[in-house]
């Protein structure tokens, strides 16, 4: 059998030497050979450097999203061929489309965030511009900007397709290349992921590298423009942290590490009630999906300390229907571990766990299996610990990475999140109840340990996710043991590929640079802007209209007619009592409504509609007799990729006779390309 | 002369022994002792955990900003003692000022921010609800909270006042107790700072901690939720960042390092243009303030080399007129380094920026010096060096920590960008230019290797604070060398002291748990919520108001009487044509105007204005004959500290007699608190 290719440098490399067997996880029969020899790593980096960097960062974050919608589309085609490959890990259809299915639907969710939430450009311009200067001559703005390096994405056995691709998506979007490094293990199926990317052609070249089988020297070639994103243990985690490279090069580096997490039960949740059962089904299928191989699993199960024998009951029980063997079987609930090596680890943890605790269910070394040879497969039962004494160390410290939970008696809100916080960092943690005040206290107290917190119960449990799944537009990430890491979460996990920059310059060249207009950069007020399409547009483009005076007349004219007759607009005596306006003034949205009518332009034209307003403020109050002009000037223009129109944003600002500013807001259009 | 007491667990601690000298940087005579001897810094971090935490975390973001600013105000009190002490650092008043004035400024800054940009609550609710569900009985939100543990502020011996303040701010806005670390060259500075700080009693007990002297055993004892701010050389930033504590708990790591930043002027900026002198200017200032010993000073100064010659020229020639000496004297412009070991640094990078370039300006061991001795104090000349060769590796890699810099030719932008990142990563550059194209080019490809860019031109020029200044509403850090940090930039800095936590829970719960009603938690509809003063109204407080049909009438009457007689609402055949109506349609402004005029409460009561709407989007047209119907629902009440009355956002939306959503926005009132 040759070893997996590697695609570095623009080709698929075939390994020369016979490389290293892997094992279907179910039969022990081989099922790939993996290798990196004579895989040039520096090269494979300066590649994405040089010819996968500069393409992506020729696109805008628009045009790189509707990539990334196209390559989730043709993903969900091979969909099948996946989760076939995906059996020889163990892994049963179910945990298959855990993998498969949830790491193509990053690709759909960061496809539509990109496209909502970024501009259609190349940078970011992040938050309003910052006055620095009383004159308004110097001003600054944040910009992002992508490194113009590599992301070296290291992930782990236990998702070989979600993994790559959680990781690809938000690089992707920022305009960074992805160098995939999967592991060893299940790199059969990574590999085939990457051949389906490069074969469809959807991505530029050198967008995606793949790297299969051993590190080596990657991390020497780094330089400061590069990042690690990596999944995996913490000792591996603390080990690549530690390279010369990524130290001395101030090299980014993310650690998602598997954590102690925990499931707490919440003290109204009394057996017969909707919220233990939650709890008890919740606890079995993190035991059980993926033979309980997630990094987000649920390993410390917190119940209150008089309820804990009915919880050991309930999910023992609960526990013995679940049916493990080969996961081609549709019977089997639970598949294998990924190998005979994860099985001897999980073994040796749970040596030491029974140390502070005792056996309710399943059994370290026997297990019933269906369909397949209990031995040569890594098989191994679900098993329940339940450690009295909550207090001992390992129920917090030692991780069985496998279908393992303990549970652990608590006294009090206070002492749950004590409990809990001794996993010294958790990604993930949940709280079933529905009491308020308890989810409240214990949030409040756990927050600062955990990524993600699920509250659960019977208003969320039928459209819940559940405890162990991370979600694109969430963070992915927890402190202290779980690595100190955050990816995804939404644009946040894409501004984690690019550089934060202070930009500081006068208003006029701040547009220029950023192509966003600043107060105090210069107007033009020449042909009505409404009357330009969208190429003719440019941003300073204004309009100044008015003024029109404001009658007693109009505002009560304008009460009479829409029904708003608020004391401040109709009783000048209980007006001028008022903390703020000392009379009788003009409704905010006559404002509105008038300024619309002075800086209108009636006839047909590229302006299509107006389809929002934002961040209105009303500044000083109009009172009868006041002249009002608007100025408009187009502040943002957004052509869309898709449409024959785009979105132009209006910096709108109402004064009165004497200048000053009565109210500023937003006018957001969308107008034809023309 | 007892040394520098260290401020731990509540009290002032003399060390009992002699401790080391700290001599005065002008006369060379011992100004004050250090030592650390005695410290427990186990249990000052212990402290601050237990205590000053606790007491941060019980205010509000409004409260601790509002005791920002009453320190700020104590401190611009004592200014003049600080001014003072200061000058036995070398600096002269105006340097002073930089770092006095300058560390005030942040906290005024961040008093400022926290209370216009956080809300009046203890925890932080970042970004919008995510929908995580088609039923919407599933929700995602993040929140921050402090981090329970100690933020360790490690100062540079430059900035004895401003450095520990820009730290200190943010941290204690975010709610997370320091222990300050001054560098001892210039502790005595910080001690008296820190003395101001805790006779005032203006902070809470445990807030702010001082260790004067070495960190000895100090980090050793850090914990997964306490942080390291470092500000000082890259190898020290390499040293601690290597900790095992740090490396091994994930301790957030944040380090600026002094760094090899640019000045870039731009093709455009010929000698007689403002812009060529601004950029001399700006140099010879950035060389001289507080003797060159910035971390954001400029090394390398880059200039078309068909105008390098001017620019040496026109530079020395100003050096030549910067008076050196003991600062007290006013005539000075430029005072000693902080001591004679940091002159004698400065001199064995010198001899090794000789290797690749010559002097042009000054003399390694040579300075006229007035009102003092040029060997006992720490004094050196301005050295302005000239590198032909820009490729050599010394002018890109070599720190002089003085009055130092480098002029190197370049060819094009690109070239000047290459050059730019000769320097891997730097805290700030500068682009002296008047051309917006240049300056693009060179923003876009320097970006991602800077921290912060400053475009210095006519037309900032009067108003800008210079290339050397970070700003509290910017960030402050960069990539690489400059320790790949962040610091400040407003409300950025405050989330470095804080967990982000993805809470996933049913909208009621998530409603609950965060005091922000999400659509899909319940609404109660009693007494109209404007009738309500704000103690006694609740997130979820709703009123539903309407139905009222939309005649063509009213369409007409609200074109005729606004003179919005925008086609889509006048004309049939002309609105049939556009993509978006099919028809004539209501005004925008009319559907807000009729659903104001239906929710509104007329007579005088607890709402006193609306001063503000956000986040309208108009979803459905309204046809005439449409009826609609509004509901508006308290979303977020925040209580002024300051004033009798706070504000209130109410979540708005109107829809059709079909039940379309017309419109949806905030419409954001005061209410007062009755």
């Amino acid at each position: 059998m040759t070893p997996l290719r590697s695609y570095v440098s623009g080709r698929w490399q075939v390994p020369p030497d016979e490389g290293v067997p892997l094992k279907d996880a179910v039969t022990g029969e081989e099922v790939a050979r993996v290798s990196a020899t004579g895989v040039d790593r520096a090269a494979a980096l300066a590649y994405g450097r040089g010819v996968g960097g500069p393409a992506l960062r020729e696109l805008t974050f628009h045009q790189r999203a509707a990539l990334l919608k196209t390559l989730a589309l043709h993903l969900r085609e091979h969909r099948e061929e996946l989760y076939a490959l995906s059996a020889h890990t163990g892994a049963t259809l179910a945990d298959s489309r855990f993998d498969v299915d949830g790491g193509i639907g990053v690709l759909f969710s960061y496809a539509s965030k990109a496209k909502r939430e970024l501009p259609n450009d190349t940078i970011l311009v992040e938050g309003p511009a910052e006055p620095l200067s009383k004159g308004g001559t110097f001003v600054g703005q944040h910009i992002c900007t992508p490194l113009p390096g590599v992301a070296v994405q290291i992930n782990a056995f236990n998702f070989p397709v979600w993994g790559p691709l959680e990781k690809l998506a938000p690089a992707f979007v920022a305009g960074m290349p992805s160098l995939i490094k999967p592991a060893s293990q299940t790199a059969y199926l990574t590999a085939r992921l990457v051949e389906l990317i490069a074969e469809s052609g959807i991505l530029p070249e050198g967008a995606v590298q793949l790297l299969c089988g051993e590190a080596g020297d990657l991390l020497d070639h780094l330089t400061e423009q590069d990042l690690v994103a990596f999944t995996g243990s913490a000792s591996t985690a603390l080990r690549l942290r530690h390279h010369p490279a990524v130290t001395g090069r101030s090299v980014r580096f993310n650690a998602e590490a598997d954590s102690l997490n925990c499931s707490i039960l919440g003290p109204d949740a009394r057996p017969g009630t909707a919220e233990f059962d939650l709890f008890v089904k919740q606890l079995v299928t993190e035991m059980t999906v993926k033979a309980g191989q997630k990094c987000t699993a649920i390993r410390r199960a917190l119940v209150p300390a008089e309820v804990i024998d009915d919880v050991a009951e309930a999910t023992a029980e609960r526990l013995a229907r679940v049916k493990v063997g080969n996961p081609a079987n549709p019977d089997v609930r639970m598949g294998a571990l990924a190998g005979l090596e994860q099985r001897e680890e999980v073994r040796r943890a749970l040596k030491s766990l029974l140390d502070a605790s005792r056996l309710v269910h399943g059994s370290p070394d026997r297990v019933d299996v269906i369909d397949a040879d209990a031995e040569r497969g890594a098989f191994l039962s679900p098993i329940l610990l339940r450690a009295d004494d909550p207090e001992r160390g390992e129920p917090h410290e030692v991780e069985a990475f496998g279908p393992v939970s303990t549970l652990l008696p608590y006294r009090t809100a206070e002492h749950a999140v004590e409990l809990a916080a001794r996993g010294h960092g958790s990604l993930v943690g949940s709280i079933v109840t529905a009491d308020p005040a308890f989810a409240r206290q214990v949030i409040i107290g756990a927050a600062p340990w955990h990524g993600r917190l699920l509250v659960l119960n019977e208003e969320d449990a039928k459209e819940s996710t559940g405890h162990g799944s991370p979600l694109p537009t969430l963070i992915h990430g927890g402190p202290g043991r779980a690595g100190g890491g955050e990816e995804m979460g939404g644009v946040r996990g894409v501004l984690h590929h690019m550089q934060r920059t202070a930009v500081q310059a006068g208003p006029s060249m701040l547009s220029a640079l950023t192509g966003r207009w600043v107060p105090g950069a210069p107007r033009a007020d020449g042909e009505h802007p409404f009357r330009k399409h969208l190429g003719q547009l440019k941003v300073g483009d204004t309009v100044v209209a008015g003024p029109r005076t404001v009658t007693l007349d109009d505002i009560e004219h304008f009460a009479e007619f829409t029904g708003d007759t608020f004391y401040a607009h109709m009783d000048e005596e209980a007006a001028r009592a008022n903390p703020f306006f000392g009379g009788r003034v003009a409704h905010g949205y006559l404002v509105l409504s008038f300024a619309a009518g002075l800086f209108v332009s009636p006839d047909p034209g590229p302006v299509l509609a107006n389809y929002g307003l934002e961040n209105l403020r009303f500044l000083t109050p109009t009172f009868p007799g006041d002249a009002l002009t608007v100025t408009l000037t187009a502040k943002q223009i957004t052509p869309r990729e898709d449409a024959d129109y785009g979105e132009v944003r209006w910096d709108t600002e109402v004064t009165n006779q004497d200048g000053a500013v009565v109210a500023k807001y937003d006018v957001l259009t969308l107008v034809a390309k023309g």
